[in-house]
């Protein structure tokens, strides 16, 4: 291990067999945390070759067991994953979408950290839901629903959750290589058809910049054609909240709204495309559009509803509840609901994410650390979208939460958080800024 | 920590105040090793400046309690610290030297790892010898003796121990700013009136060039002279072993030669030297030279070699034993004694010092990781010098050692340590290539 550590240190490409080496003496217990913290801080500062990249996602994914499915799914089981964004609910919508066109969608999701929110958090306001699904549990509700939105099992890419918990702590999480093995390994052991990356830029995203997310969609991409699993991503904007809705319980009824075939322009397009890319990288839509146009079909006449509804059962959610999940459910609020008002009249010219996130995390939607416990009824409703005329006076954010009441500083950093000009009433572009296609897929 | 460890990934320095936690943290047990990994890797490969440094060798000198003296010993308390080498027993002679100098002398000393020697291993090998000295004994053996070699005590410098541990396995060992820390700290303990450093360069040491010596030696003194003690660094060659005999036992006995004002040039000069320059810099000698007259006057009285005994009755060697220490002293003998002959005649161009001494590390001499026993017994005589005439057929080496006896690649390796030229006889050049006298210490 010194060696190997010493190699990397000086800038030196680990060899496959170094690599296995560490992944599996990782595994066994063998390796000292003083020895993957070193290791880990000399990948950040000296990077992996794609090579070394392709070889540390194969060994992570190696590192437990695999899933299997029925040969007959073959060409049809795909998933999606997004690097995190505010109000970023797209899994919710499109995993029952693609079900209900005939998918068959394993999602391994995970929860939230920091300002950003988390998939299984967002389920988790639904009374009964569970996240902990076995590999069989999981081929069980495929087969009958054709959807899972499920947590990710200890037995899973051990070597990936070991990694993780070290990076967490020793500043070693925005790694391109550690990304990109910790992303595509955990797809890896999907066996997908069709995988598809949301990767965000912008203010509440992980990389600030569209260059940044470019070159992480880039590498995401690139490993994960080179290990057969045809892969594309979007690169979307994240400087804005998508949607109205930011907060756990409020997000699965802004969902609920897209799978009933209305809800926001935003939602309904990135769940629309990010679907109709995954049909046609299937080969189940000849077109990205005409895939986009089979998945808004599910949306509207309410197949994609029924298959979020069956899924929700499937996962424990009581048939009752289960069966009449609309956008107009109750699923609990708080004591305290606030409105703040417009300060003067104009346009919106931007809501800004983060901010929003960080004081809605630190009213208790989200976590600062793993171990936090998070209220699910707590988060934000804005009122207005970019683009928008707002006359002064009139109410642009509704803040659900708990006592204590908002303090003079989170409110103040909400007043801040959205921005008006002069320029007159515009319509917001699409998310949707890039797509990254392989070569590979490009001939596909 | 995950900042403050960002921060250096970055490669900005560190506040005082930063450091001061990492540290603080660190002794409480508060700072997971997998971060302490990741921290000795980011400053091994973004350095710390000269700042940084200090601070981190003065909040580990403050991890633990500090030695204090008697008001009369003020000018009087003196230290060497090397960087290691082969046959390398600068120590054992010079502690005793100096106390017979006037000098009081707390020299903590370390074990072998690696191809280099021990201080306290070679002592060891005389019976009885503890190197474990609280700081009250130290004081009571300063006060009747002058001197005594120990080991470093779990009260001293404990951050340095924990910052050691973990070096050691995560390939951080040979960082600037840390072995400055490292070095210095544990000489702040002292408490000393004045320092001086053996900083080796050459096949055989850890700097393998002059200038990386010199680049290392710098750092120390500068750190050293900053941090309030007066401090100087003589760079010396380590291509050659020093002295004639290389193994535990076996140096014990030529440095008792060399305290009879016998034994080799080589070590002779290096002891006498080093001492010049330590009572010079602590003002008992008005000169390097007439300091090293002194110790070569107290070599050849007979008054170091009676310190050195009174030393090894101190610290636990029967008084029968140590009263009788000379240089004819049988401290134990391995069951296999072998000769190897020279291949040709001509001039001793070179005598590799590195390949000996990890051949005799795999014999049982070192240790190659720090739990590893040792045999004291193990060793080399080396039966010619650098620049002499040798006949073909003629001893050159004799190896002591236990079974299993030497394989056919060991005494190849052995055989290629010796070069041989058709150059004629010559006087190789003094060991001491340079001396670094801070400018503060140039105006003492």
């Amino acid at each position: 291990m010194v060696d190997i550590i010493a190699k990397k240190r000086n800038g030196l490409p680990l060899s496959s067999q170094e690599i296995r080496h560490v992944v599996k003496e990782t595994i066994k217990g063998q390796v000292q945390d003083s020895q993957l913290g070193a290791l880990l801080m000399a990948i950040w500062l000296r990077g992996m070759n794609t090579e070394e990249t392709m070889t540390l996602t194969k060994e992570t994914a190696a590192s437990g067991c695999v899933l299997t499915w029925p040969e007959e799914w073959n060409g049809l089981v795909v998933d999606k994953h997004s690097t995190g964004g505010v109000g970023d609910k797209i899994s919710l919508p499109l995993a029952p979408a693609l079900a209900a066109c005939g998918c068959k969608v394993p999602m391994i999701s995970g929860r939230g950290l920091g300002h950003t929110g988390g998939t299984l958090d967002k389920l988790e306001s639904v009374p009964g839901y569970s996240s902990i699904q076995s590999p069989e549990q999981m081929l069980e509700i495929l087969k009958s629903v054709g959807c899972c939105i499920v947590g990710q099992s200890a037995d899973l890419v051990p070597a990936d959750k070991i990694f993780y918990e070290i990076r967490d702590v020793t500043a070693t999480v925005d790694s391109l290589p550690l990304i990109t093995a910790s992303v595509i390994s955990k797809k890896m052991v999907e066996c997908l058809s069709a995988l598809i990356l949301d990767v965000k830029f912008g203010e509440a995203a992980q990389s600030p910049t569209i260059e940044d997310a470019k070159i992480l969609a880039n590498s995401l991409v690139s490993v994960g054609v080179s290990l057969g699993i045809p892969t594309i991503a979007l690169i979307t904007n994240m400087d804005n909240p998508i949607g109205y809705c930011v907060g756990n319980s409020l997000e699965v009824i802004e969902s609920l709204k897209c799978l009933e075939g209305k809800g926001p322009e935003d939602l309904r397009e990135l769940v629309t495309r990010t679907g109709g890319y995954l049909l046609w990288l299937c080969g189940q839509a000849v077109s990205e559009s005409q895939g986009a146009e089979k998945i808004a079909k599910v949306l509207d006449d309410g197949s994609a509803l029924q298959h979020f509804r069956k899924m929700m059962e499937a996962q424990g959610v009581p048939s009752d509840i289960a069966r009449n999940l609309n956008s107009d459910i109750n699923l609990g609020k708080t004591s305290h609901v606030k409105e703040l008002i417009v300060q003067r009249t104009g346009t919106v010219e931007q809501i800004h994410a983060r901010p929003i996130g960080e004081i809605l995390n630190s009213l208790g939607a989200g976590r600062r650390k793993a171990t936090d416990v998070i209220n699910h009824y707590v988060g934000a409703e804005i009122l207005v979208k970019v683009g928008q005329h707002v006359e002064k006076g009139s109410p642009w954010i509704r803040i659900h939460y708990e006592k204590p009441p908002l303090n003079d500083e989170q409110r103040e950093a909400l007043q801040n958080a959205i921005c008006i000009t002069d320029r007159p009433a515009f319509k917001p572009p699409s998310l949707i800024r890039d797509i990254i296609i392989s070569h590979d897929k490009n001939k596909k």
